[in-house]
């Protein structure tokens, strides 16, 4: 095998694709060295082969005959780098049937289809990997595999869309309305023309349910997490969180207790001296609890071009050291044998403790505060503090109060009986805390 | 091989060695399902077999003749936990010999002795891991040699050492004097009782040395590294550091240009609102800046024995993957052929160029400005930023000064000059500044 070049095929070449192609030729002598042999980019599969494109990309490479490289008895590695569940999940499983080792940063693939996948990549007995689906440039999901393996994980809080992190930072940082901020994150590029999978939280849901399955050798659909995003969350909310000493984030958590799971992504008031606070702008963070390990936290870029071409990088390395070393499937894809994989049994949101930030937008007049106040405690819903102050146009007024631990249940019980009240003006803003 | 266990031997059971037993022991059924076959500890080597131990360690494993376990068939990873070099290495050499794997969280001897154990390793066609000696149970190596392979490193910053980032961080929150830090870092076990190691910053640059040796696949003496501990920094520079916003951390820092590495570790004033500024107490943080995936950043415990204790289980469970899947050496020890190991280019440390935080302590007369600001003219530091306030006893008084960037060269010709002027009542202070 000495110095015989291991052959990749490439399908797609968008943002990623490029990022990847720029990689492996740019650094080809120091993937080499790292390696022991070198990588060669034999086929790129586009849609037009002919279209323009900045990179200077030998014609001779380009095909759009998709099934041609999955015959090249050549190839050794293929990287799925098209986007798209139903076409991309047809050439991965074709891909590994014809003994391909498969790379890909398809978070939405995982996710909905991970564990059909990881059958597939068994029988084949190929790698499959897929770093960059989760944290972008962010080693994450090798280190929750590998380096924290002996861990039982007690829980995971993670900043897992740029997005979000973006508009939040943007709006406490510049005091900007969501809106506002949601368009800047637009102009720059952080932002679809569509934003609603991001900021309605479906893109950290997909991840975290990655990091779920990896984390807890699981199987849980995306839709069975319970998610919220950050459309509902105001300036006067962050305003209000940086009072209290708190800032406002998009987690995407999971915690584990006595083998049920709590997966949830929401905004949270987390303590403004944590690290996770200190992730600004488009940066992701994931912060890992393991029961020996303790708090460890990985941080970076989370999406773009380059780092996220990084992780898929990384990938390739390990397959093609694999590969010279004579082995495949020295790591199973989620770090546990597939045929060990079971669905995971997820606590239901109802039964959630915790703490509660709410802001009731009332009209300023006598008798408002014992009323909320009295609803609370009819739940069993204990406040710590309460927080009134000046009015806005009309007698407007918020009051934010927040709570000691709580059961969820009874606080969404709670919110209902109160946004019943003649004196609410508007929908009581509630986000979680976590200390 | 499948179901068969594998059986290992950990020589010393000190505080890292007892948090191995403990994950390998009450992590079983986990470590069993993540590696698909079990680990079994055959033998624990230790100098005195009969000494009465808080874990219940069955007499029949212990052992107090070394060679023994080396001359056994069914060892198959050697755990290497007794610290020290010299015993430490031979046992390591006699390992490998044997055909056995190796496991170590022993800094010192991978730093002094690196290249001829990796050497060994080699010839062994067996694997050494050490992910443990630098940054605890951060698993900052593995990130690096793996996940971020794809990567030419700009630059590394790390808070490496936990006693230091303890006592800086004590000092500053507590408003305490370095002596006063120094002595709660050790009723706390933080530090040693000759704590010279940890606060001159010798160990901070052995764990360097390790760093630089993976990411640039070089070999470097840690006694070549700059070295500078935290012993100069008074509470009062804190105070000054927060008032130009900045947070002063002893940073262990690796840059990279034109094949030249400039390594040095020394006290460092960083933007308070850094990820690094937020790293407290005895944490530890690696940063990364690759060329593709940007600033990457891992943060945990760097220190104790369960944490530290994860990073080697983490090392033990890959070799054992290695072991099932019938392939050893898939990765080289520092993810570079030992063969294309070379003598690091290290800048001389006259040649940098860097911001300075100078605190020069002198009598109030008029005209000292003048002559400091004259000193530093001559030698073309530039001045960003002067701070005088107040007096202390006896006319005393602290001028500050930060400087544009200029040469370490004329930095230290100038602070020579100036301490020789009769109103200089204590030597200057020197801080670098990393924006």
């Amino acid at each position: 095998m000495k110095n015989k070049s291991i052959k990749i095929a490439m399908i797609g070449l968008g943002t990623v694709g490029s990022g990847v192609w720029k990689i492996l030729t740019q650094q080809r002598q120091l993937l080499e060295q790292r390696i022991g042999v070198p990588i060669e980019i034999k086929w790129v599969a586009v849609k037009s082969p002919r279209k323009k494109r900045p990179l200077a990309i030998p014609k001779t490479c380009m095909v759009s005959q998709i099934n041609s490289i999955f015959l090249d008895p050549e190839i050794q590695i293929v990287v799925e780098l098209m986007g798209g569940v139903t076409e991309a999940k047809e050439h991965v499983l074709q891909a590994l049937k014809h003994q391909k080792h498969v790379v890909t940063a398809n978070k939405a693939l995982i996710a909905e289809c991970g564990s059909e996948l990881f059958h597939a990549a068994r029988e084949a007995k190929r790698d499959l990997c897929f770093e960059a689906a989760v944290g972008g440039g962010i080693p994450v999901l090798r280190a929750l595999r590998e380096g924290l393996a002996g861990n039982h994980l007690n829980s995971i809080y993670a900043i897992i869309n740029g997005t979000s992190n973006f508009i939040l930072t943007e709006m406490f940082q510049q005091q900007m309305d969501f809106s506002v901020a949601l368009k800047k994150a637009q102009s720059l590029g952080f932002a679809e023309a569509d934003p609603s999978f991001d900021i309605q939280g479906i893109d950290a849901a997909q991840k975290l349910a990655i990091l779920i399955a990896m984390a807890y050798g699981v199987e849980i659909p995306a839709q069975n997490i319970h998610t919220e995003g950050i459309e509902s969350v105001s300036l006067l909310d962050l305003q209000y969180a940086q009072r209290f000493g708190y800032q406002v984030k998009l987690l995407a958590i999971a915690k584990s207790q006595q083998g049920k799971i709590q997966a949830r992504v929401h905004p949270t008031m987390i303590p403004e001296n944590s690290m996770l606070a200190a992730v600004q702008a488009e940066n992701n963070a994931v912060l890992f609890d393991g029961d020996f390990v303790g708090e460890t936290l990985l941080y970076g870029k989370g999406a773009g071009s380059e780092p996220t071409a990084s992780a898929v990088v990384g990938d390739i390395i390990e397959i093609a050291r694999n590969i010279k070393a004579g082995v495949s499937e020295a790591v199973a894809p989620l770090g546990v044998n597939v045929e060990s994989l079971r669905p995971a049994r997820i606590e239901p949101m109802d039964m959630l403790k915790s703490e509660y930030y709410l802001r009731f937008q009332v009209t300023d007049r006598p008798g408002v505060l014992a009323k909320i106040t009295q609803i609370l405690s009819q739940l069993q819903i204990s406040i710590s503090s309460v927080y009134q102050h000046g009015h806005e146009a009309g007698g407007k007024v918020s009051v934010v109060v927040l709570t000691h631990l709580a059961k969820e249940k009874n606080l969404q019980k709670a919110i209902i009986k109160i946004n019943q009240q003649s004196f609410v003006y508007a929908p009581t803003t509630l986000i979680r805390i976590e200390d």
